[in-house]
């Protein structure tokens, strides 16, 4: 098993969930956070309802931007499909488009039925 | 070592806190995040006070549910113990009882103290 | 590859940004959470901002105390440096200083370029 940690543009969320949906990945974990890459953060991109979080960082130096986090966690040979799906929708070519890491699971366990392992992923 | 991460119901936490402490872990990381498992989102369980952000994402055709995520890092032979104290608090035999993934963890250090590995996860 | 996960305190944001920039760590992704150690919490340090929310679990009898949560992945040659840099400005010698977490990583991808590993790092 693997997790899949995938940090996009907010606003490719609803095209990343339809594909992923299509590839068979039912559950999920999403968080807001904020990030910066090489290029350090283009403000231009940045929704306006985290403006004032963004301003506040910007007089401290920093320049972070908004992303969203996806977690999954799928079978070995789903690790893939799962990251080409990814970057089929979430790449533009522009700066900000994201990153994808691939971590080891030892394990899952559903805590409702106790199912453990592939079981659980399911 | 271990991290052993949890994703819970909200109104599960009291409860998951105590056994928790009863089970000799001190330190854990919490974080309000949005989950959705096979069953997709059970919106009746949905607290108020996350119901609009709720709303928006329904409007895009996605039903997240609020979750909370603990992190807790652990000795390897305390894992089991840990895994069962979560199960047995949190199953409600309910869809969105959630899950736990237990992740290998390299090394963990006190900055206080510079502890490191099994002396600084106690 | 590792994952580097430092749990810091909030004051402490725009030091270690300065110090992970001079060691040549420019992707990173931040975000707040609520944290305990095995003091459990001490509420003098509590930032306003968050007091509300700190009263409401201290009600249910918890404390935890709102931490900053960052994330980077660095090549392994890079972990001793960028940990060292973290605790040179996050060590105080108080209670609350943080923990630093190293953990595995099995693959990086960069979505802009499709660039994988070790230079998607960078």
């Amino acid at each position: 098993m693997k997790e899949i940690i995938a940090m996009i543009r907010p606003k490719m969320m609803a095209k990343t969930k339809d594909i992923l949906e299509k590839a068979g990945i039912a559950s999920m974990t999403v968080l807001p956070v904020l990030g910066r890459g090489k290029q350090q953060g283009i403000a231009d991109e940045v929704n306006i309802e985290y403006r004032p979080q963004i301003l506040e960082l910007k007089n401290r130096k920093m320049k972070y931007i908004p992303k969203r986090m996806i977690s999954m966690v799928v079978q070995d040979d789903e690790t893939e499909t799962v990251v080409n799906a990814l970057v089929e929708v979430n790449r533009t070519g522009q700066i900000g488009d994201g990153k994808i890491f691939v971590c080891p699971i030892d394990d899952v366990l559903r805590i409702r039925t106790g199912e453990v392992g592939e079981a659980a992923v399911v």
